[in-house]
């Protein structure tokens, strides 16, 4: 029978052949949660579950990414639980600094094609892009699945998009996961899986921004077929092979040649505009971070831009990188030098001010373009505050010239 | 007539011959603020003073140091008011990220030797180390400064330190600085000048440690006599020379020879003994930064030791450079890299968690070895925590092994 990616992992997952539609009881590979839902996660076990140990620790991941290192007292005391916990219960815990969650978990090789993983946070997507099932549940289902090793889900329907062309110069995945936003909009793939058909040349870091905002649309799950270019690291399950006669609930095509780059006005993720429509905005706060679009790749797109140039007066140009490894690697080459050179405000890696906790929360005067992927009225702060959403390449170019600017206008 | 430092630069700022004891109404030739007291004293100056437009701007200088980027809406509303008066009456303005402010008006060359430096924050002796006489003063005080361009002081008595020998290896500068507050205590040298004698080979970071830290003995100011070592950009005015005649209150003796790694206890910076007394007490955190230990230098001494090591199992190691050169030099030079490889936590270039509002507060079972200059009840989250303040070399050595360590000890 033909199946989509997601039937397939699900019905590994299952040991039975299950369907869009069936619900399914399954043990999933992988439960991470962060610093952010943790303490709550524990407080719901303990209290509500009255439960003591979990059911498999291996099955567990912790990481501290949210708020770190810790932004108050409170935080602190919060994470020292949670630190306490791993220790009593043989938990994976990955410290402050390490990274965000769907980052660490690529590079930790912990996310692999075909694998579930669930995750306290919704852009647990992302780890579509390795070709795994990943999808963000709330806290008392992460909490269940600590307590019984198990959880359920309902197969979700597909939304197949088809890709042909390439990417134009300084045209880059987040372009592409924009535009998915303004043409499928907030709910248009609710409850469903995304399948991204037809650039098998796309590279992971591009598959990771695509992934991460496939829930931004909605949908359950974002998947890439996984191939070879992933590298040994990633082994394919021999059944994890797309089936073309599979059953897609909708199917979209986009042509790349014809994406420009791509911009989310305040304050939705679908309000979405071609950059050139844009004119003359002017912006306070430049974020380049997050698990979208806060890669070695992005910072090395950016650091390309900035390469003999300045962050413009007026202008906070925030970096934040995704990961220690991202950093390390942006070290390594000079990319994290041109930045600072050009007077980017370099922070811990991590979410960064991504969700307004810390680490460049923005004022009521202040309009900041944005790498992350949600720029919902009071995301990053004052309410009053509004959020521009774009790529790194567009990020640098507006950090530059202190208006959202395409690179490719740049002299 | 002999003078002691302090006195030949308050003489010439007065414009006449003053002695220690005498009350002095003079033009300052800086006055610095940070984000963390500039909103305060502009409510001050508006509603207290009455006050629209600052004496001189010229005089006045504004760093973002403190919680940078801002960590609440309210810290980033009260940025934005600064940003907006300070380009309202044309004063300079350091943006986040830039570093802190004793660190950077000496990398600017705004503090220079002879110069009278006043600021808001009360580690403003630093600019002791460039022959500059610095000190703290309260936000009215400042505020009165901006109204008028002037402010009074008292001319202090001088305690003279006089230095013999040579650091042993593994021995620094804030040892020495420690081991002053051992001998001075808290308030050993309330409202006096201390002058730094007998050590004309000392670098000017190492300067800038121990003049950062006169502050801790309860001095107004902490001057080290000008030389040409410090290059032609901090140019010596030829009135400003050592009197060895002059009427020196108290003068202290130390061996540097003999003196070892120091280590303050919980809960205050007098509280200090040999590192060699102390055994086996476990850390949580260690922190090296602050306008004391966070320089370039120090960044390096760390790098060195932990070259080929691993940050220990259950240790946060943050690291906060003092400015963006020092993190600009330290990337230069492989030195961050070694840190990040090791494990270290970066964070943005500042205060970093000094004096716990943001970038690692501790919470209540936190033990932190802190490279910093205060270790008092709370200084840097739970009042429950414990903070020892030590070198950048103990530091290090200490984040490598999970407990306060003697870098000579380590194999």
């Amino acid at each position: 029978m033909s199946q989509t990616l997601s039937e397939k992992i699900l019905s590994h997952a299952a040991g039975h052949e299950v369907r869009a539609g069936d619900f399914v009881v399954i043990r999933p590979d992988v439960v991470m949660s962060h610093d952010s839902l943790t303490p709550s996660i524990l407080k719901i076990f303990h209290e509500q579950l009255g439960a003591s140990r979990v059911a498999d620790p291996q099955q567990l991941v912790f990481t501290m990414d949210h708020v770190v290192p810790a932004a108050t007292v409170s935080i602190a005391n919060d994470q020292n639980r949670v630190r306490r916990f791993a220790a009593e219960q043989g938990i994976r815990l990955f410290e402050v600094g390490r990274g965000i969650c769907h980052q660490v978990l690529v590079e930790e090789r912990i996310a692999t094609p075909g694998k579930v993983i669930i995750g306290s946070d919704s852009h647990s997507t992302a780890y579509g892009a390795v070709g795994a099932f990943g999808c963000g549940m709330g806290s008392t289902d992460i909490a269940l699945a600590w307590a019984t090793g198990q959880t359920w889900l309902r197969v979700p329907e597909t939304l197949r998009v088809i890709l042909r062309g390439r990417f134009r110069p300084w045209v880059e995945a987040k372009d592409l996961a924009l535009r998915l936003c303004r043409e499928v909009g907030l709910d248009g793939a609710n409850y469903m899986a995304v399948e991204y058909h037809g650039a098998p040349w796309m590279s992971l870091p591009e598959r990771q921004t695509l992934a991460s905002m496939a829930i931004e649309i909605g949908a359950k799950a974002g998947i890439f077929p996984p191939d070879p270019s992933l590298g040994e690291e990633f082994p394919i399950p021999e059944w994890l092979t797309v089936d073309e006669s599979a059953a897609y609930a909708r199917t979209l095509h986009i042509n790349l040649d014809e994406l420009q780059p791509q911009v989310a006005l305040p304050h939705t993720v679908e309000n979405v505009v071609d950059l050139s429509e844009i004119s003359n905005q002017r912006v306070s706060v430049v974020f380049l971070g997050t698990c979208t679009n806060g890669r070695y790749e992005d910072l090395a797109t950016a650091a390309r831009i900035l390469r003999g140039r300045r962050v413009a007066p007026g202008v906070r140009f925030i970096v934040t990188p995704a990961s220690q490894q991202a950093l390390a690697r942006a070290a390594a080459d000079g990319s994290l030098q041109t930045l600072i050179e050009a007077g980017a405000v370099l922070t811990t890696p991590g979410c960064g001010p991504c969700m307004g906790r810390h680490h460049g929360v923005l004022g009521e005067d202040d309009v900041c373009l944005s790498t992350g992927n949600r720029n919902f009225r009071g995301r990053m702060g004052s309410p009053e505050a509004r959020i521009f959403l774009a790529s790194p390449a567009v990020a640098a170019a507006s950090a530059a010239t202190g208006y959202i600017t395409d690179p490719a206008t740049l002299s």
